[in-house]
């Protein structure tokens, strides 16, 4: 992977990272991505699911949204991926912060147009989500195929940044009488809730009951 | 606000919606936006916090950072903030979704530079992010301020996306022995982890106690 200006890490370069593994895996425990690109130079953000092999990220959507047709004409394309992991609560205003894993990755899109390796991609963002889940359903027929857009988004550079850890304060500030710590945050499956239509004597499968229990933050729990 | 062709709804606009009281709604639920601003026509999207007054969103970061001196300059950004309320689980590959709620807002940045109004813009981001805690804190000094750059964005125009309910199959598909239904998914806090140096005796103040409990969701849970 290349490294440019562009991904250059310029703030706070200690929790910063260009390691291949470090983005991988915050790729990995993440499923929510926000696309940007440019049109006429106004940026677009749009939150949207993904699946990554190797250095690509998959991405879908209908073939008619704007986001895809830009992207799939090859703007330059920014997708980043941040997970929430706790408020770092300090004794000044100042030293307030979040625990946090974040990607940042540049590149390009490609039409994935031919029909296996649409489904491969679709599979991928499938698995990435909830895996297990995709041999369970009914698949995509030929009409629902035409109607999404598949892009291969390919990672030319990348920057990981990672926070962990408890609050850092000024040295005079540790005897503040203040409540100082962490607060840890954690996306988190409730109850799955049937739908009321279900043919009856259906249990949730486990790939369901234990729906990213391996999405591990970094030690603050 | 206003409405031009970039925050048009175009795809399934029975989800979206231009009422104020939606997209405030969101975004005070929320608490972590995506920024989104071009460079030569290469986007990057940061993720960052944030806090809500009317129609302006106040940010903040290092004087130093690359994006706020390039939307300080006054180009376009695109702020989007996105919740996650539940995979939608279907019975065929097609109709899988999410429940989410989203709120992509477009505008322009102006700096925060007097002394009043940018400890006003703080006390809003600390507010917005976890509400009683600024009172609590040791306020910023000089030097703080100093190093801590401010922008108020101004909504110009914005949209909110919003899907709940359960999966909506094909007719033909609700016959298939799945399990389909939703998986609730929300940001919950754990345990506060108390910071090793803490004064002792201070006890987690309510307010961190009970985070987010006002964040409701959808009507998935």
């Amino acid at each position: 992977m290349n490294s440019t200006e562009r991904s250059q890490l310029r703030r706070l370069p200690n929790r910063g990272s260009h390691e291949l593994e470090t983005i991988h895996k915050i790729l990995d425990a993440g499923f929510l991505a926000h696309v940007g690109f440019c049109v006429n130079a106004q940026p677009f953000v749009i939150p949207t699911l993904y699946g990554r092999e190797d250095d690509h990220l998959f991405l879908h959507g209908s073939a008619a949204s704007r986001m895809l047709r830009t992207l799939q004409a090859g703007a330059p394309a920014c997708v980043t991926v941040a997970l929430v992991d706790g408020l770092v609560l300090a004794r000044s205003a100042f030293h307030h912060s979040i625990n946090y894993r974040s990607v940042v990755a540049f590149g390009t899109c490609h039409l994935v147009a031919e029909t296996a390796e649409k489904l491969h991609a679709l599979t991928t963002v499938s698995e990435h989500l909830i895996r297990g889940r995709w041999d369970d359903v009914r698949s995509p027929n030929e009409k629902e195929l035409k109607a999404t857009s598949v892009l291969r988004f390919d990672i030319e550079e990348a920057s990981a940044k990672v926070r962990v850890g408890p609050p850092v304060d000024d040295e005079e500030d540790y005897a503040l009488p203040v409540w100082a710590g962490i607060l840890p945050l954690r996306l988190t499956p409730g109850a799955p809730t049937p739908d009321v239509r279900m043919v009856s004597g259906v249990e949730p499968p486990n790939y369901i009951k234990s729906f990213r229990e391996k999405q591990t933050t970094n030690g603050d729990r």
